[in-house]
């Protein structure tokens, strides 16, 4: 064996990989309905149907299981996120997109999401820093949109940062009432959503009203 | 028990009220740190330097003492909606104005605000309701200043409820980063999210740019 081989991860078979994703979307409930600290391995394992040994097999320990969950959640913010730079636009365009996107996900992944709001601080040491580390990304992701929206007047002067939080503070938030079957759907909040930011930050002044 | 027992409240000294508000004080960071589900009697007793039986005459139980941390956020919130409401003025000035009170409280009050937004799952039926009822009641202000203003045609024509959530999540969401010491005051915050959010719902067709 090389030494390539000895420290690589053990190569999973598509079915584990499955049972294993499975697992981490099972328990994004559990934790999204009793809490991450509340929730002990029995009830775990009770959830996922397996023993203990199993479950470790699988997940390595109860806060690997919390990285993963807040993984599926930047996974596909992230992936969202991929998609605006590829399809290019105005960075109204741009925001507007990511709007949608990130509305998408809070919708199709609501225990995930809340898990990832509300559990972020029992993350310690290196994964911790990595899910800061992703999470500040997407916030420069849509820094950037912002400052380029700035530089070419399209959108007024205005400060990138203050600015991101706003906008993701607007979108992050519907987590909390933006549900599958609900009232409203992500569609129907993402067009008016974006409609008040990009109004409250277009740059009026020589264009259009 | 009778309708008068149930209802009558004994009567507390100054002194018992001001102790009883310094372990709901104590006990939000306590909470705001380690999660509501996570934290024992026994680490409440610690932390307020009371025994069992003295912690429960103040707080009855660890949930009251939860739905106490609630009231205190809503008390602060609905104080500055009603200073607000008594100040007068158009609805972007009322709007602007519930923007500066609500940031003041979620800034002066975050271990408070954390645990309000995080653990509110947690509150059984009474509290779970009068909790409901009290932040659907803020809700209600703002959706109303909202109506007004489209009413007058201050406003453009928009959907107060999807704008209310819009507003709130833009300003709640900031319990995440704004600390007190931290990079922004709630003074340098609510300015530019009020610019944002009035030229985001300003009727432009008929007024001033």
């Amino acid at each position: 064996m090389s030494r390539a081989e000895v420290t690589a991860e053990p190569r999973r078979s598509p079915k584990w990989l499955a049972r294993r994703q499975a697992i981490i979307d099972t328990s994004a409930s559990i934790f999204a309905q009793r809490g991450y600290h509340a929730t002990g391995i029995t009830e775990l394992c009770a959830a996922n149907d397996l023993g203990k040994g199993a479950l470790y097999h699988y997940i390595g320990s109860k806060e690997e299981l919390l990285a993963a969950i807040h993984d599926r959640v930047m996974d596909e913010v992230m992936a969202g996120a991929e998609r605006v730079a590829q399809a290019g636009g105005s960075p109204s365009q741009q925001l507007a997109m990511l709007g949608d996107e990130l509305l998408d996900v809070i919708h199709c992944y609501p225990d995930h999401v809340w898990v990832f709001l509300h559990e972020f601080p029992a993350l310690t040491g290196e994964r911790a820093e990595r899910f800061r580390g992703r999470r500040r990304d997407y916030e420069r992701r849509v820094e950037s949109v912002l400052k380029a929206g700035v530089d070419s007047g399209e959108f007024r002067q205005l400060e990138p940062r203050l600015t991101a939080l706003a906008w993701l503070g607007m979108h992050n938030y519907t987590y909390l009432w933006l549900k599958a079957g609900g009232r409203f759907s992500a569609r129907d909040v993402a067009k008016p959503f974006a409609e008040i930011f990009m109004r409250g930050i277009l740059n009026t002044a020589g264009g259009s009203p």
